[in-house]
């Protein structure tokens, strides 16, 4: 028993504290929960089942979301030949720094050499220029769930930041701006839904500086989390892309009264870093804590015995268990090898961040209960089985509530604000976080605190972004808005 | 009413028949049915929403099914180093001619050029190596929902050859061979399933020839379904690796009894190409037809209606409909457009190949009935709405049975059978089919064949397959097997 605990503390446990290393504390609980691997491909990951599965149930969440808004799914290719990536200038200058380019197929060196999607904007937008020809014809609807490469020089970080990564891209046309307004602010909810409901991870929103916004966009509007290191991370972008593409690429349309407008545009997405956030803002010195309405498993039932004729009675009063919990819709799952003591087990879960365990002995089995273990808080408390259900949904909700309240806890404590630009960047240094500022909005500005601090311009609100001084407090030029500036990942 | 019929027939409908230009009439149906359309990246396809949903619908079945048998998804990179890609030599021989090579990321040259992912055995299976160690982590029963790319050289055509299509590849690891012989048959059974139950495809399954077996696999097994033209596809394959890749790529375990040995792999995958032969199977000169289960959308109600008040009346009794029927499980939608008229409306969903439409007159609603037409034989009936739940339910489970019997029909009536290479030759003229022959089950013999007549081994059946001859039909050497031979796609 002293060498399994050895073996499990070197093999399985995390070796580090969170609040004392964070990076190794991250790379350890991505590795050893079994979210992903590194691979042989510099800069590329493996997802592995377990965090493959967490996508998956990020993607049924927003996949249902979306197509009950109208959006449809569909493919475009992986490739993108160079002259279309031109067509749009902005947009080719933001992303030709991490193009990968195929420049042969087979044996023959390719007449033109193809970019792999950074983002799918052009190849996507020479098609709509194709189909879109009346008003009759919009709005288009369009997603796509999708690999895309951007080649990083920075260095790379499991799920963070990695050159391939899996996402998905909503790419609509309008008949005004108007409603190309609107659909940007409509995925901006749905994607606050899915942080907030499935992941429990609180965001700050509002708008890009005109440094930070998407290239080729009109304007962006984003998702900012807080990690535990003061370093936000922006959760998800929904840009209006107004008519650049659409003159760029052509994409006309006859209006209901017979003239020819462009349309506008917008397009948006979020990304496998989520899971990346959801370790940070959520795990423990245990390992990762699962939110459980994103949980692939949300209760791990362990049947705990010491003869081969108790492991029957046992097994069979868990698997009635499971199949009365399976049957009203929960994600359960028994732990029956029989080569691993419940002790291993209990530690593997909790590293893995499944939400509630359930533990079935001898002794419970006896007095008719279990005992049911929280992830969260790590509290035990012995529950009768004829009121395990209600119990069970009860506390699934007030885990989420629980770890949710946190969150928001540690983004509103994030948040400073500062008078100049020697307390702004004394905040930045003690903690960081998301330092409020009464700022002039000008690119030169935003550039030159981005390249003397590295914090950069991560939202101005959407309301109540009045500055709360009259003089920018760094250029001193006069104050045009609030903003809010961190450093982040 | 003229006009728009004209606009109806060119814009919308098939301009040849089925039987008198296969390939033209197939072009058609793909992109009039809105499944796809060609792209500016030269071999690459986009697939639009219709065509992705369709998908949509395949993997959900699978997937399903997969996972009950425990499998779990993951994700590789898109990107194989060269030498990796060269660690198996067969392997990289069958596959090097079709590879795109990515010879630069940003403005840098790599050092070593990266394979974008024809397959993935190499790239999964270095993981592999280093992920299992003992008994214990087998079976290892791995899948991935991903996009490959195969440089054809050769014409592509819309879903049944493109340069990038979209697939699932799943990749297992076991103790013995046995372990991986059975997983071959689970997962052509599977495929099978998937086949005939959902697609109405039925085929014919047995095991490749060693000049078409995939390559690095020991043997593959395999499921053929016949088209129009008697050219057979493949419908999707299944291939015990053996030892190959674990020699290669050093995956070895140790074994209850303590010795180190390598594992027995297998790898299987069906793909979108399957979308092209549902097509190319049960379309006809209206366009699609879709089989009910694999239908995004089952049934289409078109509201039928002279005056505002009459929609209004006429709308409401068809939402009413459409709710009864999707609590009930169905896919149905309304078509309200008010710019189209009925008979543009029902053009549109029979091309696009709706098993079932409802049609709402006023007429219908004072009898408390509606017109309920069925794609596949065009027929209409009368149904009352108190009837329409069990009689739909009955319709769409006739309908698939009934193409999967005339699907069948033909493939029956596509076998024959030569004594010589003669008859061979006369019968691959006339119709083509499967062709059985007495053959000696040599590679060289197949390769003169093939290069001779342009038919290959599809299938060595798995059961009687002795042969009904003492000699090869085409070499005169000793008889071994009965083989199926065919011109395929």
């Amino acid at each position: 028993m002293a060498n399994e605990m050895e073996e499990i503390k070197t093999k399985l446990g995390i070796t580090v504290k969170k609040e004392e290393d964070l990076s190794e504390w991250y790379q350890q609980v991505v590795l050893k929960s079994g979210l992903a691997d590194y691979s042989p491909v510099s800069g590329c990951m493996v997802y592995l089942a377990w965090g493959y599965s967490i996508w998956e149930e990020i993607r049924n969440f927003l996949d249902s979301k979306l197509k009950a808004l109208g959006h449809k799914n569909a493919y475009f290719p992986l490739f993108i030949p160079e002259s279309l990536l031109k067509k749009e200038s902005e947009h080719f200058k933001g992303f030709t720094p991490e193009v990968a380019w195929v420049e042969s197929g087979g044996k023959e060196k390719l007449e033109e050499r193809l970019a792999i999607r950074p983002t799918s904007e052009t190849i996507m937008y020479v098609m709509y220029s194709k189909w879109i020809k009346s008003y009759r014809d919009l709005p288009l609807l369009l997603n796509q769930w999708n690999n895309v490469v951007r080649w990083e020089t920075k260095a790379t970080k499991l799920f963070l930041r990695t050159r391939e990564f899996l996402w998905q891209e909503g790419h609509t046309a309008h008949a005004t701006k108007e409603e190309a307004d609107r659909e940007v602010l409509t995925i901006l909810n749905v994607y606050q839904d899915l942080l907030v409901n499935l992941l429990a991870i609180p965001v700050l929103v509002g708008l890009k500086s005109e440094g930070e916004k998407f290239a080729g966009a009109l304007y962006t509007a984003t998702l900012e989390a807080i990690m535990p290191d003061g370093k936000a991370l922006q959760a998800g972008t929904s840009h209006n892309l107004g008519q650049n593409f659409s003159r760029a690429f052509d994409i006309q349309f006859i209006t209901k009264e017979q003239k020819k407008e462009y349309v506008w545009q917008t397009s948006w997405g979020v990304s496998t870093r989520l899971i990346g956030a959801l370790v940070m803002i959520h795990g423990d010195n245990k390992g990762l804590v699962l939110p459980p309405r994103v949980a692939p498993i949300q209760i791990i039932i362990i049947p705990i015995y010491y003869s081969k004729s108790q492991a029957e009675v046992i097994i069979q009063k868990s698997k009635e268990i499971k199949n009365m919990l399976l049957s009203s819709g929960l994600r359960v799952e028994i732990d029956d090898r029989d080569d691993k003591t419940p002790g291993w087990k209990f530690n593997e879960w909790e590293l893995k961040g499944v939400p509630v365990r359930l533990e079935i002995g001898p002794k419970d089995l006896e007095k008719s209960s279990v005992v049911v273990f929280r992830r969260d808080t790590l509290q035990k408390s012995v529950v009768q089985i004829s009121d395990l259900l209600p119990v069970l949904n009860n506390l699934l909700n007030d885990i989420h509530q629980k770890m949710l309240e946190r969150a928001r806890k540690k983004l509103e404590e994030s948040i400073s604000q500062a008078e100049d630009y020697n307390e702004f960047k004394e905040k930045l240094e003690k903690g960081g976080g998301f330092i409020k500022v009464s700022w002039c909005g000008r690119l030169e500005c935003e550039s030159q605190i981005k390249n003397e601090t590295g914090a950069s311009v991560r939202l101005i609100p959407f309301e109540n972004n009045e500055p709360f001084k009259e003089y920018c407090f760094h250029c001193g030029e006069k104050a045009q808005k609030l903003a809010y500036f961190a450093k982040s990942y």
